[in-house]
C-alpha cells in the first residue's frame, strides 16, 4: 500500500508538526516543536481507531477492542506508519539526533506521525482526519485480526496475566485462584480450579497439575467476559 | 454545579449505556450490557478533553496536558460526575452488585457515566458530546490547576519520577544522574548533579546531600521540557 501524506494546507503548521525539539536550539528562527502537536494527534488517534472498531467489530467485547486498538496506536505500528509515508527524511531534528539515527527512530517516527494527525485536524477538522486514517487502519486492523485467529495458542498461554489486567482494570482487585476438587490417584490426579474476583465467580477449569487448572479457569473466565 | 444528563432520544440506547453485566443473568430481557459503549465512550471522552485543554492552555507542555488529562478523566473523577447525574439510582444491576453497594461504587459509577457519553456521541454526533462536556471539564480543569499552583511543592517531591516517566516514554532510556562537583569542607559540602537522558545533558542542580542535587536537576529538566 502506498501511503500519502494528508493534505495540510497551512505550510506553517506543517512545518511544525516535523520539528523535534532537538532542532529548535541549532535553528533560532524555529520558535516551536511539535510536542503538543503529538498529544492532541495522539488523542485525535485514540478516538478515530476506536470508533472505528466500535463499528466494524460489532462482537468484539470491550476486552478485545481495548487489545487491538493498543496494537493499532502504538509505537512500533505508528513508527512503521511514519517511516511508509517519508517522515524520516522530512523531519526537523538537531545534528545530534541525525547522527544518533534520529530519521529511523521508531519512537521519533511515532511521535511524528502522531504530531502530523494533530497538525492535520486543526487543518482540515475531525471528518477529513477520520477520512483520511479509516483505509489505513481499517487494513492494519484486518491484518492483526486474522493472523491473531492463526494463533489463538498464543494468547491462551498468559490468559491469567490478561485476565489480571482485566480485574485491576474494572473491578480494582486481583483474580483469586481456588483449589475445588482433587480426584484420581496420586499418579494421574485431576485439579479443578475456580477463578473468582471480589467474590464472584467468573470461571472453571480442569487439569492434571494445578498450574493448568488455574490457566483453564482464567480461559474460561475470559470467554465469559468476551461473551 | 447541577449536572443534567444529555438528551439522548433513543430510549433503548440510554437503557443499555446503563445496562450493566449483572444484570442479564436476572433479566433475560435484556440482551447487551454496557461495556462496548462503555470502550467508545472513553475514546471519546479522551479526545474531547484533550482537544479541551489543549486549545485552553497554549502555554502548557505535552507532559503538562497529559498529567492535567489523566486527573480529568480518571475514575475517581469520573465516577463522581455519575454520582452527581444521579446514575446510581439509574444503573441498571443484578441483585449481588446492589447489595455490594454498587450504586455508590466509583468504578460503575465511571463505566456507566463512559457508556451514557458513547450513547449519546452515537445518538447526536461528536458537536454534541463537545458542547456536553465542554462546561463541565472546563470547570474541572480549573479547580485543578488553580489548586495545583497553590501546592507545586508536593509536585516538586517526586520530580525524580517525572522525569523517568518522560524519559522512558519519549526516550525509551532512564535518566542518567552524575556528581559533576563537590566543594566545601566536609561538614558543609555542596554537591552539583547533572541528569542526562541518552548522552543528552537536561538539567543540572545543587545541594548539601548528593540525592538534594539531583532532585534539584531533575527539577531543572522538567523546567527545561515545560518550556
Amino acid at each position: 500500500m502506498t501511503l500519502e501524506l494528508p493534505p495540510i494546507r497551512d505550510r506553517n503548521l506543517f512545518n511544525h508538526a516535523l520539528t523535534h525539539r532537538s532542532y529548535l536550539n541549532e535553528h533560532h528562527e524555529a520558535t516551536q516543536h511539535n510536542e503538543r502537536l503529538e498529544f492532541l494527534g495522539d488523542a485525535v488517534l485514540g478516538f478515530l481507531v476506536g470508533e472505528l472498531l466500535y463499528k466494524k467489530y460489532p462482537e468484539m467485547s470491550e476486552a478485545q477492542l481495548t487489545r487491538l486498538r493498543s496494537k493499532l496506536v502504538d509505537e512500533t505500528q505508528l513508527g512503521k506508519l511514519g517511516q511508509q509515508l517519508g517522515l524520516g527524511k522530512l523531519m526537523r531534528l538537531g545534528r545530534g539526533a541525525q547522527k544518533d539515527k534520529g530519521r529511523e527512530n521508531p519512537s521519533l517516527l511515532n511521535d511524528t506521525f502522531e504530531a502530523i494527525i494533530g497538525a492535520y485536524f486543526l487543518d482540515a477538522g475531525i471528518d477529513a482526519v477520520r477520512a483520511y486514517i479509516q483505509p489505513i487502519f481499517i487494513r492494519l486492523a484486518e491484518q492483526i485480526v486474522t493472523t491473531q485467529s492463526k494463533t489463538t495458542k498464543s494468547t491462551f498461554v498468559d490468559s491469567k496475566n490478561q485476565l489480571q489486567q482485566w480485574a485491576l482494570a474494572h473491578q480494582g482487585e486481583n483474580p483469586v485462584y481456588q483449589i475445588i476438587a482433587e480426584v484420581g490417584p496420586p499418579h494421574a490426579k485431576e485439579f479443578t480450579a475456580q477463578v473468582s474476583i471480589k467474590g464472584v465467580v467468573y470461571g472453571q477449569g480442569k487439569g492434571h497439575r494445578k498450574q493448568e487448572a488455574q490457566k483453564q479457569a482464567a480461559e474460561a473466565a475470559l470467554k465469559q467476559l468476551d461473551a
